[in-house]
């Protein structure tokens, strides 16, 4: 295999982001399924929200000048000329010296401009006339259409993440469906022989795999719906033919094991035989010894390294930023915080990244961290990045990647 | 419709919750479609993980005392008994004075107590002897089985929501399916004469109705499946019919509109034609004052406002919690942070729940954010909760509930 130099994440994520291009692939889906979808146009408002004047409380519709010298001991007596209820199309004009009886939500007749709240009234005359003890201005309890959103109004820009508050708006607007980026196609192909799927008795030197449900979880997580190959062995020759037979399909192809400096890590001899642009291979971290990315056919190849917390590393720190950019996903980056540590740490020669859990801003570790300990990610929920030989006390700083 | 004093949210969450069943039903799913999913059992580890003594690199397994001695100057040298593969089930013993190639995940051959890193080691004798240079202790370099999990050791707590560490866990382990809680059905029923549905004419004094979707995204956004009805009219007679033909397939049920004081505010009666338990009616918060809460046939209906924005703050101060009661997910709480204010708030004499966007504990509120108002809610991330009568400088500090 051809030796690589070690290189940082942060170096190996802008070297792979370089080549991953944006899936422009664009489908027209139902306004109710395009949560977390990316919107592939700009969206400006086709009406008015609210589309008419309406009434924000339960109340009569009145014209303020008519009310403007009521008082307590001298109420302006209104005649009641009707109902408006909301839903309502009211064509008629409110008279001079008259009320209307007025809900929630109702669209205001012409010729009103203001409502008097339903407390703030008294009726008389069998309910054919009220009398308003208090003086209401021009436009107050009045909501003018338009006053959430103006017909034209940019609403939502292309390649913007849809959350339930977009989609709330888009069904304001009178939107039944919404054109998305098509979900990038994402393979997941685990390799080993010491493999075993769940389900299957457990023979001396197999063990399960774990990874194809732990990569496969947090890409669901993240919004992803990841095709699984079945497990691959530990032969260069199949596992070369069986990328090459699929890769077209994909948009970002994932794999896990064989990536190390055994006899049996095959993949390098799998992107020799394929041809792969090799871009790197091995961070300057721990882990980070196993992971190797290429480009095949246009196609990010990532390939992470068969234990399963340096598989969950390598895919914080480049396959999920890698994926965010073809799903168009601003969101989806390497994000960071600045943390304190709630125990201290001794020096080490190379940059670590330790599992935690992060509270208020207090990073506590597990009792148990080791590389090849995956049940106490159970309860963490980011990465820490302890840069090499720096040692820390209880309340020094460093930087969380949350999950 | 019967007056009832407003109370807390705190108050009102109590009391709905007091009444709100733990849904007990359970289904079995494979592991591979449980992320978000309610453990329904104790789970404790049926094997060691790892199942066996392995090797943590590549190189050689040794007996310790062999090279306990050995040095640059005079290196000890081993005779090549074999190699051993990650999913081998190898049977030898190592001999002493033998050394075998041993790789990465590979079982320690019965007499081995470490492995020599390849990088250490010099081959001779064409590959058939090794020279080791360094000495290397008793299970240095040797992972032993059962330090990640031991055999019988408890994976999971009975009601623990599944992320994807623990299914990476339950996979290790062997299992394909696990027993979780069903997800509650939850119906979703909006109602209101003025409402048109997306994709058709808005004809005058019609509004879209976006609840449906703004409820319907942020249920789906929190990994339930609500069934959404037909939208309803302002028929308090026919709307009760309606939920009582439907009620008994539902866990908990959500209505939106018709429950303020106006005249076609029809949940007041619907309640009474059903006989309903009122548990209470309107918070003493803005907004809040549109909320209705019973019990019917042991179900939970929890009727929130037409008003977009005050049914959004409906249900993230009573529904999400309840149905996290229903559906036992422990996380699914009304949680607080303590934010900063980056702008002044005068004092009102009412509890206010306000949209903000909160970024690095600084709570910014959008430009415009009235009542009426949905389109502002993009980009917020949190209701702030401002108490009455107090005014804040920017600075301040209030409690934020994230969505």
């Amino acid at each position: 295999m051809e030796t690589m130099i070690r290189i940082s994440p942060e170096d190996a994520l802008k070297i792979v982001l370089a080549k991953a291009r944006p899936k422009e692939l664009c489908e027209t889906v139902p306004v109710a399924g395009a949560l977390g979808r990316v919107c592939a146009e700009r969206i400006s408002a086709p009406i008015d929200n609210p589309p008419f004047d309406r009434s924000p409380f339960d109340g009569y519709a009145v014209r303020s000048a008519d009310v403007a010298g009521a008082t307590e001991a001298s109420p302006v007596r209104l005649r009641l000329a009707g109902s408006i209820y909301a839903g309502d199309a009211y064509t008629g004009e409110l008279e001079k010296g008259t009320a209307l009886r007025i809900m929630t939500g109702a669209m205001f007749p012409h010729g009103s401009d203001s409502m008097v709240m339903q407390e703030n009234v008294k009726t008389g005359d069998g309910g054919a006339e009220i009398f308003v003890s208090s003086p209401v201005g021009a436009y107050e309890n009045y909501v003018r259409a338009g006053e959430d959103i103006r017909k034209g109004q940019l609403l939502i820009e292309k390649d913007e993440t849809l959350g339930f508050a977009h989609l709330a708006v888009l069904a304001a607007m009178g939107f039944e469906s919404i054109t998305v980026k098509s979900l990038p196609v994402i393979g997941l192909f685990c390799t080993g022989d010491e493999l075993v799927s769940a389900g299957s008795p457990l023979p001396a030197g197999k063990i399960y795999n774990s990874n194809e449900i732990l990569i496969g979880s947090r890409l669901r997580e993240l919004g992803f719906a990841p095709e699984i190959l079945p497990v691959g062995g530990d032969d260069a020759g199949a596992t070369a033919a069986k990328i090459d037979t699929v890769i077209e399909k994909f948009d970002a192809f994932i794999t896990t094991g064989a990536v190390s400096v055994g006899e049996k890590d095959i993949f390098h001899e799998v992107f020799n035989i394929l041809g792969v642009e090799k871009l790197f291979w091995r961070l300057n971290s721990k882990p980070g010894g196993a992971i190797l990315c290429g480009i095949y056919r246009g196609k990010p190849l990532l390939c992470l390294s068969g234990n399963p917390f340096a598989a969950l590393t390598g895919f914080e720190l480049l396959v999920k930023p890698v994926l965010g950019k073809i799903a168009s996903r601003s969101g989806l980056t390497v994000t960071r915080r600045r943390v304190r540590l709630s125990e201290g740490l001794n020096a080490k020669p190379m940059r670590r990244f330790m599992r935690a859990r992060v509270e208020d801003g207090e990073a506590h570790f597990p009792a148990e961290h080791l590389s090849g300990q995956i049940f106490s990610v159970i309860g963490c929920n980011a990465l820490l990045d302890i840069p090499a030989d720096t040692a820390f006390e209880a309340g020094g700083e460093v930087y969380a990647l949350p999950f």
